[in-house]
């Protein structure tokens, strides 16, 4: 950790800076540079290099950076693509420890980029260089201050929001909105084609800057999953993250053989990875920015109760439906705070929560009833209404209400309703650092993500359950010993309990009848009822084409079942090869769920869990979460899902043995973390006994990678 | 209609206007009034009232209403609410046809202020006079022109949205938000306490303005559910409305006897409603301002497919999220628009749909790139992304794009990102009536409405299917037969079965045993597998409590069903009345779906579609309408659900008898309009056999009221 961030301490904080194709020409992008550098009072060495020679803003334009006088540790390239391998070569040469490239026509163009592009990384390798880019917009801080951007003034107010994008056209519209919202930003990171650096090398960098409070990432993917989740789960806990994750619904295209796989998209991994890490997921950008300034302003609430102050009963109604749908409380006001809010506001107020001031609401008024508000041990929070009010400015109001806000360790949030009539107060409240939106329902989703915040610092995240006493060499062997039979095809029934067995798991007494003689001598021997199911490499969904028959219990329906299966399934699909039929002691009722694992491309083996049968992708009441599992992960899997909700008993279903389910949950995990070879693996049904009975695994399809 | 226009035209087009309770103190809301008429530049005689006498802005001030001279058709008063009934009665005498009451002080503070607010009326009502308020902001008209409210200035800018609210307090902020954001309102009505004038009643005057284009509303609640549903739906095929109804999550509490009325709560009310109505549901008011300006500006779209034009990678993607997740389809490129934007555009540029122009991307390339993907009959609408751009001014991009906006025929929308920078950029859309958003995922939300608006357009509501052989009298001999015996409780199971057999609904046949012995009489007469089922009318869930034996096949094991089922109840409700236990024949496994109806208190009698079973208030795959039922509507509630979506078969599940499930819908739809009596009837499940086949009634459940 430390060495990384020392390597990139050039970039966050350096000594001198070089401008390579800084230009004398206000219309280039190498002069906003030049300039902006120097507009943003950046106080260490600053050198501009550019072979026409000359003068820009009071410094000489040297020829190249091997002229540059010391102190120079950081050098920024915007000169056309095929002049920087030259430029870099010299930057290495000159010993520069780090180089930022703007310039585009790189890998965004298409091969001949891609090239230079290597050719780049290659030179900043073998010179120890690090590199930002290429075609990206730069960095800057506001604190430092340094503004090492070439994009066109005013640049962002300082603040306390960093910001690291992968796109840069973003950061132009970030910053003219963040100051136009009248918030600031503490940093600025443009990550373009991250030939080099990625998101994940500067988490630690910009959460390591005191003035960061919050970090806000713009991300098209992550470079490498699991080390993004790795280091954002150790920035998280000190910092909050919050990811807008862009390109929702480009689909990664890939082969799958069963539900879990289907289900496990793009989508479904990066919420199990942001999950795990700690990082909060935006839908939007919007979202993204109203919550960076809640929970860069407000204390931490304690529970989920929300009071509404308005002087409007109709806002005040808008704000509570906004803080049940966010999934927040509206409180419930003690006796002593209702007396209390009677004694000075008028008799026809209403004190029940939303309490309502009514339109003649003085300034004081909206002072003192937030005070009484804030004093109520059942009150979490406040979601404060002002319209533009009738009689007193909401100036004033503003005035009445920030030392309040100020003293109190609650989070308070303001619904500033209007537009041009409310910027002044705008202002006041920006400059006292409380958040205000124009918005009840952008106002509530505030306050709930304040309150998500301080659940999950409050249950921080436990290490995967281990110690299991699970068989993985015996796992390896079967596959050592099944690979050239079953190569690209799905796991033969008799291997996928192999292995669960390997893990803990139990599946139900189970052979393979190669006729209906065989079967009847295993029925015999497993007990009644069983199931016949066929055995097929090349049959998925077995009980479409009638390769299922439950429920039997004589060895003369046994034998006919056999028969019948195949039969069944000789005339659905001639071609399949048949290996026989699986006969399986058969339980009692119980609840069913399914549980599977998945090796995602993205951040490696994830789990799911949820309502199983046939219909599991169309009901998909299902939840994924990555793999090894702790046991409070399990737990939210299940709390997430109708399926696991249902463990408890509902109506005349008895309670089901919930324990259990954790436990093969947390194996399964296990299982595909152990076993990356193992492509899928899907349990569906797990059978779920009564309490204290176990579960088994009816049903298990796996496939070998 | 005319005539209830025509006593309302003096709101709307007042001849002369007398302000009871102007005022010379600025401070006063009865100054503000009068001020706001003067500088709204209204055309008619003005005139102003105060017992002090003297004179105010230019005008003598009479002594009362009686003085004044004509014409005059509206007063308005601001005088404390005690003196309000002698003012009105003055009016009254002079022969007034309207007064707006803007004073508050009336049922919103209690029972003396609602007597004040009947004696109002009382007066009103005497002399023929309509009543806006008490309680309310006023109205405004911006073309007429008129302002006849007291809020502060600025009016709002001249526009094509009308707004109607029930809260005053969020007019004030609604005009301050509408000139902050550019865009102009034609008419505002501030509904108050609605002691006459409600929200149904200023529908079809407001929309008969031709200025207005969109009507939003501000909704608390309606006064007459079906009266609203009914004038709302004659003016929603003419103009657009936009209803943000609040109070979402204040849940009206009654007695609910099924899983129906469990589940018939005020919210999926109104969505039935607004559904029949063609009224459109904003989420956030933030949405209704959003889709208001959309639906003024755009020309509605043939299709869903929409082209994302864009300068940037990253933006472009989130737009394109946005799409998918707002319902949209990416339109597909045709090779020609392919070919077309390649010719003038960088090799680099991405020609697939988001369109990518890279960031060198000049005005003329914004400008002729949207006019090839317009010409594209795939394409049925656009989204252009502009962010502040790094080469040319983002106002010369608009300029560029603006003259090919005005020339298709197809809705164009904006997102142009940032805030302070692109402040006239905005002014410049706004002009040219082209929405702008700062978000993409807005302008897709938008995009998204103007899809809903044209499709329902395209289908205009049928009526309800009628001429069902149905016998309404049949079920009304019942209910008078019956009615001593079940008051207050669940109709028994026989007479459930005789309401839905004289509506056409067919059930299995059943019949009531009071013995082992007649239970196998009715077994051996309508053949087996029968089901038998407690007969009681205290028993709700009979099957949690062991109440039901399904499957039973021989006379012996009937009889031993009936005493198992009789000491299950006896044990687990040793209270409840047993009338014996019913026995019916059972079908062949189908599917199972729910159908309920209920009578709501606001809208009257609504149907409900879905997912069957002992979950069906958790699973929630249930959907709403008004009753009785047009075909389309019985369709969209098959298409909402996925209960109604698998009958057309799934995986090994067969296809349904879909047309039978349609039939019974609509006779149920019908029952529970004609019989208005029957509180609440629920067939659970409702068997779907094969195709052709039909549909049955194995369960049913009602209430009277």
């Amino acid at each position: 950790m430390n060495k990384q961030i020392s390597s990139l301490t050039p970039f966050f904080n350096p000594q001198g800076v070089a401008v390579i194709g800084a230009s004398t020409n206000p219309d280039k992008l190498g002069y906003g540079l030049a300039r902006n550098l120097v507009q943003s009072k950046y106080q260490g060495a600053l050198h501009y290099v550019n072979p026409k020679g000359g003068k820009l803003l009071g410094r000489p334009l040297y020829a190249s950076i091997l002229e540059v006088p010391d102190p120079v540790d950081l050098a920024i390239l915007l000169i056309p693509a095929k002049a920087v391998p030259q430029a870099l070569l010299q930057c290495g040469e000159r010993g520069l420890p780090a180089a930022i490239i703007g310039s585009g026509g790189f890998r965004e163009t298409g091969p001949e980029g891609a090239a230079l592009e290597a050719e780049c990384l290659q030179i900043a390798q073998a010179h120890q260089m690090r590199l930002l880019g290429p075609n990206c917009i730069g960095l800057l801080d506001t604190h430092l201050p340094v503004d090492a951007t070439f994009l066109p003034p005013p640049g962002p107010l300082p603040g306390d929001v960093a910001f690291i994008s992968h796109s840069g056209a973003i950061c132009a519209a970030l910053i003219d909105w963040a100051r136009g919202q009248g918030f600031g930003l503490s940093k600025l990171v443009s990550l373009g084609n991250q030939a080099d650096i990625n998101e994940t090398d500067v988490l630690k960098p910009v959460a390591a800057d005191p003035h960061t409070r919050v970090l806000c990432l713009y991300l098209e993917s992550v470079s490498d999953g699991l080390k993004f989740v790795s280091v954002a789960s150790q920035v998280s806990p000190k910092k909050p993250i919050i990811a807008l994750k862009v390109g929702r619904y480009a689909s990664g295209q890939r082969a799958v053989a069963s539900h879990t796989g289907a289900l496990a998209g793009e989508d479904n991994a990066f919420n199990a990875a942001f999950h795990r890490a700690g990082v909060i997921r935006a839908d939007t950008s919007e979202e993204m920015f109203d919550w960076a300034r809640a929970l860069a302003w407000c204390p931490l609430p304690r529970g989920r109760t929300v009071a509404v102050l308005t002087n409007a009963g109709g806002p005040g109604v808008n704000a509570v439906d906004a803080v049940e749908s966010n999934g927040l409380k509206v409180a419930e006001l003690k006796y002593e705070t209702q007396a209390a809010l009677g004694k000075h506001l008028p008799r026809a107020a209403s004190l029940l929560n939303p309490v309502d001031m009514l339109a003649s609401a003085t300034p004081g008024q909206y002072a003192e009833s937030l005070r009484i508000l804030l004093s109520d041990p059942g009150v979490d929070s406040v979601l404060v209404i002002l319209p533009p009010p009738p009689m007193f400015s909401s100036s004033a109001v503003a005035s009445a209400l920030i030392p309040v806000i100020h003293k109190t360790d609650k989070p308070v949030v303001i619904t500033l309703m209007g537009e041009s009539l409310i910027q002044e107060t705008a202002a006041q409240f920006r400059a006292a650092r409380i958040p205000e939106y124009r918005f009840p329902e952008r106002a509530a989703s505030a306050l709930a993500i304040l309150a998500q915040r301080a659940e999950s610092l409050s249950s921080p995240p436990s290490k995967a359950q281990s110690g299991y006493q699970v068989d993985t060499d015996a796992v390896r062997a079967v596959f050592h010993e099944y690979k050239p039979d079953f190569e690209q095809a799905s796991l033969p029934q008799e291997v996928s309990h192999q292995i669960l067995a390997a893990y803990g798991i139990h599946t139900p007494p189970i052979g393979l009848a190669r006729s209906p003689e065989e079967a009847k001598q295993l029925a015999e021997k497993f007990g009644y009822p069983v199931a016949l199911k066929v055995a097929s490499p090349d049959i998925i969904h077995k009980s479409d084409l009638g390769g299922v028959i439950l429920d039997q219990r004589s060895s003369q329906a046994v034998a006919e079942s056999y028969i019948r299966i195949t039969r069944n399934i000789q005339s659905a699909r001639p071609d399949a090869r048949i290996t026989g039929v699986h006969v399986q002691r058969m339980f009692p009722k119980g609840q069913e769920v399914i549980i599977g694992g998945v090796q995602d491309p993205m951040f490696g083996p994830l789990v799911m869990f949820g309502s199983g049968g046939v219909e599991v992708e169309d009901l998909k009441d299902v939840a994924f979460a990555l793999a090894p599992l702790p046991l409070e992960e399990a737990e939210r899997l299940l709390d997430k899902t109708w399926a696991g909700r249902k463990l408890d008993g509902y109506r005349n279903l008895p309670p089901a043995d919930r324990g259990a389910v954790l436990d093969v949950l947390m194996r399964l995990a296990q299982l595909v973390a152990d076993q990356p070879e193992l492509e899928e693996i899907e349990i569906n049904p797990l059978l779920v006994l009564p309490q204290g009975e176990g579960a088994y695994a009816l049903d298990v399809r796996g496939r070998y990678a």
